[in-house]
């Protein structure tokens, strides 16, 4: 494993804000984007926090992502919107989607809003979740380059396409928020950086056979030859790779299909990003009292928690449970970064002309190892 | 594996709809029933169509499903029901429920009904795709008896859960429907039947442990022993199993949550059944021309379907296009059903009073065997 760095919310609150304000991003803008980041990083999902500055740093150098673009409405109901993100950056694309999908349930009941022309947006559980806190059932989707490779496939043609969703509950909500891929191109991203080999049934080579090579995955899935990441249940029928891959069909249908946008399959080719997102809010009091509702959906969740676990295990999740903890630890003891990712950061510092050491001291001397994990 | 039978579909039609009239239903609420159960045939899905008539026969002989039961809303709203199913016909409380989603979307753009105290209600996709039919996207969403293992545990606490998506398409509609589970209960009833072993990965044990014991898993299922079958994901979070869990829960959220019905693990329990299902119907204009949406979904469907195949793989379907070709072939060749299935048939028309050498002939002597498989 790679060495691991520590540092607190803070400090990486303040290092992103200044980068995207360097970019060109406005104060609000830039705390937008942090937020989405590190919320990602403090719920333990460290593959779409600090690790994916460098994709951010790198779109907008080549100008996949415009600094300057604002999103716009090209459709419109009471209930729905068609927003066009004009190839602008995806956090903010993305939370000014969520916003009105909230703001129509909030009005009518229930909204969807699809989006077209964005690029990469984080943590689909962070659009989930604003509606969440505001009391609303909230689900956020988003296709991505094209890394799933369809059941009985070579050719990578969905994304990792995510689905979350999130649901009021006590005493923390539900939030379910995971691709429809075995897993993401993040995590693969991290099994590289730290040299280790995939575990089997994840990703194919070039020919559509099992491979363990995260390298030669990741460079197949930029130079599009061939292969990719499985659909959740992998390869065959038997062990339910048409689910996984139907599930990414769904997230398709609510970001591409709706929006007229691109497909996975089309996005990422030359230097338009092309991404899809897809948001639905609804109001539980469409359906009668949202205390009532929230208070039995709250008993069936302490119930899975409660239940028998399996010989040789001590606990059973409810969706949303760990990243509480982790957020909760590591609000207090800090975000760890790996040394792959501190580097890529110090060349965002170099490109952007900050000065690395006055964030984090000396790379080599004084950086806090960590045994976080 | 055990012999199989091949009927028309018009003999089995009558057949049907002579039997539900015999348990009391009206001409129009067995023919309802009967294309339901249909449907899941010609599709191929035989998990759900004649083979499930036992447990229809067995719950109205309970009295857990009652014959003059019918659905009342008891809350409403412009975009949405909750609907009470009054311990009726799953299949007639599901198709009375979807009408009201799908009438609601028309006016509206979309609507959620949710539903509890029903009971089992056939396949998801018959109702999603009532909406698709009419040119509107639909979801079908239904919890059931306990039969999922949620990650890391013991006991069943979910139902098999499924999810139906069915949105316009051409030359055929996208139509995905299959359980949050890595296979449904009613695959684990036809391995039984057939005297199979399960593949491994698909079911656990009273103790939380992988088994290839299919009758075993169906008596614990039944008795409430522990064990059950795995999340679309299997046992490890390695390979996606909270993942699977996740949909399940998605489901639960739909049907059982927002309706204060009764979550899939208290169902089932004495001589309730409590079933509880999700309909959503969305009007595709609500985000432009629907035919454009459409024709640009199906040049995605046709890309997917032309896409280069894995080494040794002939075909990428997408959803639905399995079921199409079943169900023209079965159109025309009849209905394969299994020996044992024929028995429950046999033991229904006793029951009913029903001539089954009318229907069907002499079992042993006169039943056509056939090699459809």
């Amino acid at each position: 494993m790679s060495d691991t760095y520590v540092f607190s919310v803070e400090l990486l609150n303040r290092f992103c804000n200044d980068a995207f304000q360097k970019f060109g991003f406005s104060e609000e803008e830039s705390q937008i984007i942090t937020d989405v980041l590190l919320l990602s990083d403090l719920y333990g999902i460290e593959s779409h926090g600090m690790q994916r500055l460098v994709r951010y740093h790198k779109g907008i150098e080549k100008g996949m992502i415009k600094v300057d673009a604002k999103p716009e409405i090209v459709f419109e109901t009471p209930l729905s919107a068609v927003i066009d993100g004009n190839d602008g950056m995806g956090q903010l694309i993305g939370h000014f989607a969520m916003k009105i999908a909230i703001e129509k349930a909030q009005k009518s009941g229930m909204a969807i809003v699809t989006v077209r022309n964005s690029n990469h947006y984080g943590i689909a559980g962070y659009y989930a979740k604003m509606a969440s806190d505001l009391g609303l059932i909230g689900l956020a989707m988003t296709n991505s380059e094209a890394i799933m490779v369809p059941t009985y496939g070579r050719l990578a043609m969905l994304g990792s396409n995510p689905i979350a969703l999130a649901v009021p509950a006590k005493p923390y909500h539900f939030l379910f928020d995971a691709s429809t891929t075995v897993v993401t191109r993040g995590k693969l991203e991290i099994y590289n950086k730290q040299g280790k080999p995939l575990p089997m049934g994840w990703a194919l080579d070039e020919r559509g056979h099992d491979t363990t090579d995260a390298p030669r995955v990741l460079k197949n899935i930029v130079e599009k030859n061939g292969g990719g990441i499985l659909p959740l249940g992998g390869s065959q029928e038997l062990t339910g790779s048409h689910k996984g891959y139907g599930y990414g069909m769904f997230c398709e249908i609510f970001c591409s299909i709706l929006s007229l946008g691109m497909t996975s399959n089309h996005t990422h080719i030359g230097n338009k990003g092309g991404t899809c997102h897809g948001f639905i809010a609804i109001d539980p009091a469409m359906f009668g009292d949202p205390k009532e509702i929230e208070e039995h959906f709250s008993t069936f969740l302490q119930e899975l928690r409660d239940s028998d676990k399996a010989e040789g295990q001590t606990r059973i999740y409810t969706h949303g449970e760990k990243e509480m903890e982790a957020y909760e630890k590591r609000q207090k003891e800090g975000i760890p970064v790996l040394k792959n990712t501190l580097l890529e950061m110090k060349e965002l510092c170099d490109y952007l002309k900050m000065d690395f050491k006055q964030y984090f001291g000396e790379l080599e001397e004084d950086a806090e190892h960590s045994s976080f994990y």
